[in-house]
């Protein structure tokens, strides 16, 4: 079932001369099936089949985008456990993870066919015309939402399924009205291509035009490179490595055209445990905090790197209980050879530093591939002065900052860059009286937690995962929930226009009966 | 009354050794006033002010922002003739367009006001905790929009009142709850300092802290290039040219930490005059777009640079029509001697392009500075085979673009950039059979005009300025409207945050009684 071959729109392609192969980290050995690079010629006909596919796609109503997202949702369902085997033979997560992130995925597809059906999230404005004003007249004017063109999205090694192919970024485009050219994380291409395929039939399925979606394999970086240069792609979504991101970014804004990469990227995820919180509950803290640092192997964007708490009797305890409950769980597999061995580097980089302390590092042998969670503590002054521990270990470390006080504490905070998360665990309303720590938290962070993990992100309206750089490259702007459309659409305004030339979400009779602001008023109303 | 000095909050300041003057350009002579250059220590103080500012500004109750905004409105007016008088000295313009874009100025920062007086630009989503729910709780998250820190904006030559020091981009900033810094344009550094006086009394009558404004003179690009590479700055407002533009983007996308510039750019708005408007009502539209050419000495981003129509008996006429009347119009005055020099050199270097036609070029004597108009023709082969033709040539000057066939027009259109505005002339229904025409129009502008002009911009929620670069450099945003505060703001969530804690727009009692997205749902109810 699996070719290897790149989605050209409906076509199935291998003109190119590289081949690769995923690999199954749990067996530690290649899988079977070998995947053809994308070459130049096939990068250069998906994206001028997505071109030709914008034409009508923009114009698509809400209805049969709709149809096009759920049928998506329906298609990857129907390619049942093949998915989620191949799913595992290439990232090494448990098939209970495989099956939760398809769910995931699924809904939010149908999130998004729900969004687009009801129509109300192109913003429909109209300021109709009063011909007798003085000294001018006021003449008819109406603003909604359209598609940017094609958009490129970028695999994520993390998340095969709900961050990559008919992920958040490839589903909220095609609500958007935006063709897709989806570049395949190598890591995961079996997937990736089993994904793609239920795509393609759906697009065929609901009519869509031949060219709304692509995929393209890529062992390397060429490919990304060559799709975000291409004047024909208009925006861009990734997940995965500050490293990775930042290049696409300068990229996308070096060009002729610069053009709009949201690339969500590093995160530490401070979390700030109180004085009190630390002393009346400080052990099931800890205990909840070594299942959130474990949690799929630490690969989550979300995972908690940083505990900031103030020197006491009751952190010692709290670090003694974090490094025991640790080491009682399970070593896991991670993504990849390459993410195991960089996780290990980073690690002992990290242990290298200066006036750092282990308390936690796992020695029992471990098969190939599984990460050895870890657990280092440090002083808050330490970790103003070298940024080095500021950086992200991607797996299952952390690290416990202690400040001699709430003003290193504040000044710890104030000396990290943008994160996605912040979390603050308090006891006896003693975040109160701790104003200025939130509020600097605040300030580096796009969802502030309480009491709580960072792991988990919520699939909803109110979610806002991406946060101030490097967490994203615009915190304007977000990568889960249904308001990661905004981030490919462009108001456009119709002066004068003739009613019936009109896009149907600003027609006078409003026949799409969604809500519009008419002169300033939210309403359902017809003109 | 003007003193010339730098505005940094509160206090004037000129320890700069550099200085300038600005240029009466209807009287050919300097003004009397000298402006002091900000020097380094300047800016370093206007924005570590300003970033004090915020830890207050940004939790401003509505009511409050929009009362400075107001007081703002009143303070300018209170200028009086001395704004006026000032204004008309540093541009050359009428005083009639001077108290037009006071009063247009005014009016964008009483909206501004009502939109934050009313609240719910905030975008509050509420998605509430369910935690019965399988396989896992579901738990209470909340986001709004909150301001991303110190907006530092540029003042527009040609808009010395409505985009510079109290302009849209300020204003837009304000109500956002982000202190500005205006880098003031140094050819209406008086009438800058004017409004920048009188926004600093607004302040402190409001109780605005100290450093919410700074005003910083410049005659060269150096301040504003420490500005835009300042890690203070979070964000910058821009209207000029392309060049100017796309330098600052380019600053700020290769900064540590990558900032957003929205930048309104050049633009030659394209006009398609369709072949049975150019039969039955050519005079009339050569008499309208004489006058749309010249409004302001063509000095407008909307200007109408381009008119496109198939070749025809009618089009000779309408070119021999427009070419008579706009001539028959008095020169005018232009902005400053370097703009008229520019406008002389660009429309020189255009007249001397291969298989141009010149149908109007006013040859009388004009006083020094004032422009002399003009209307060339070129073929459509031409035209699209010459990027040279495509670029702006900012003043009163228009090109006909002559196509063979529409063929040929929707190649023409299909070629040039992204601009601000594209306008349709079409009589007896006959647009209803161009939509290729029309399709190919709408994916190059931010603002379709049905039998109009694009001159005249209407300041009101569905008014969408900015457009495809490189109109602006993020055609996701506008510059004009209540929408254009979208640009100064973020997402936050708060995720199981205590209810008494919550900024008021998220708490569950509603006290600000605005609209919320609550599970889904909009509405204005408690919860």
């Amino acid at each position: 079932m699996i070719t290897g071959k790149n989605q050209l729109g409906n076509s199935l392609s291998n003109l190119g001369t590289k081949s690769f192969k995923t690999f199954n980290p749990q067996q530690n050995k290649e899988n079977e099936w070998n995947f053809f690079e994308a070459n130049e010629t096939e990068i250069e006909t998906a994206l001028k089949l997505a071109d030709r596919a914008f034409e009508t796609f923009q114009k698509a109503s809400g209805a049969s985008r709709a149809l096009f997202l759920n049928t998506i949702a329906d298609e990857i369902e129907a390619l049942d456990d093949v998915l989620i085997t191949t799913y595992c033979a290439e990232t090494g997560l448990p098939e209970g993870r495989a099956k939760g992130e398809r769910g995931r995925t699924m809904g939010q597809l149908r999130s998004f066919a729900k969004l687009v059906e009801e129509g109300s999230w192109v913003k429909a404005s109209i300021d109709t015309a009063i011909p007798e004003r003085q000294p001018f007249p006021k003449i008819d004017i109406r603003k909604m939402m359209a598609p940017l063109g094609t958009v490129v999205v970028f695999g994520a090694s993390n998340f095969p399924l709900a961050y990559s192919t008919a992920g958040g970024d490839t589903a909220s485009a095609f609500a958007a009205g935006c063709p897709v050219v989806v570049k395949s994380h190598p890591m995961h291409a079996g997937t990736g291509e089993l994904v793609a395929h239920a795509i393609n039939i759906a697009a065929k399925k609901t009519n869509m035009p031949d060219g709304v979606f692509s995929n393209l394999n890529s062992s390397g970086i060429e490919v990304g490179q060559k799709l975000v240069n291409h004047p024909l792609t208009k925006a861009v979504g990734f997940t995965g490595s500050i490293q990775g991101g930042r290049a696409l970014f300068d990229m996308a804004s070096r060009r002729k055209e610069p053009i709009p990469v949201f690339a969500e990227m590093g995160s530490v995820n401070p979390v700030i445990i109180l004085p009190q919180a630390l002393q009346l509950k400080g052990e099931a803290w800890a205990k909840t905090y070594a299942g959130s640092i474990t949690l799929g192997t630490g690969q989550f964007c979300t995972n908690p790197g940083l505990l900031f708490a103030i020197k006491h009797d009751s952190l010692e305890n709290f670090t003694t209980v974090l490094s025991e409950e640790l080491l009682k769980i399970d070593a896991s597999c991670m993504l990849h050879p390459t993410i195991q061995s960089n996780y290990s580097k980073n690690k002992s980089e990290m242990m290298e530093q200066d006036g750092l302390s282990i308390t936690a590092d796992l020695k029992t042998n471990t098969p190939p591939n599984f990460a050895k969670q870890a657990v280092v503590k440090v002083s808050g002054e330490k970790f103003i002065s070298n940024t080095k521990l500021h950086q992200e270990v991607f797996g299952p470390f952390s690290m416990i900052v202690s400040c001699k006080d709430e003003e290193e504490l504040v000044k710890a905070i104030q000396s990290m860059e943008g994160q996605l998360t912040g979390t603050i665990i308090s006891e006896n309303g003693e975040v109160d009286n701790s104003s200025v720590l939130v509020n600097t938290l605040q300030s580096k962070v796009g969802r502030l937690i309480f009491n709580g993990v960072p792991t988990g992100v919520e699939v909803c309206p109110s979610m806002q995962h991406g946060g101030p750089y490097p967490a994203s490259t615009d915190s304007r702007f977000t990568a889960v929930g249904i308001h990661a459309i905004d981030r490919w659409v462009r108001p456009i305004s119709f002066q004068n226009w003739p009613n019936h030339l009109l896009p149907n979400a600003l027609m006078n009779e409003n026949p799409l009966k969604i809500e519009r602001l008419i002169n300033g008023e939210l309403t359902k109303r017809a003109i």
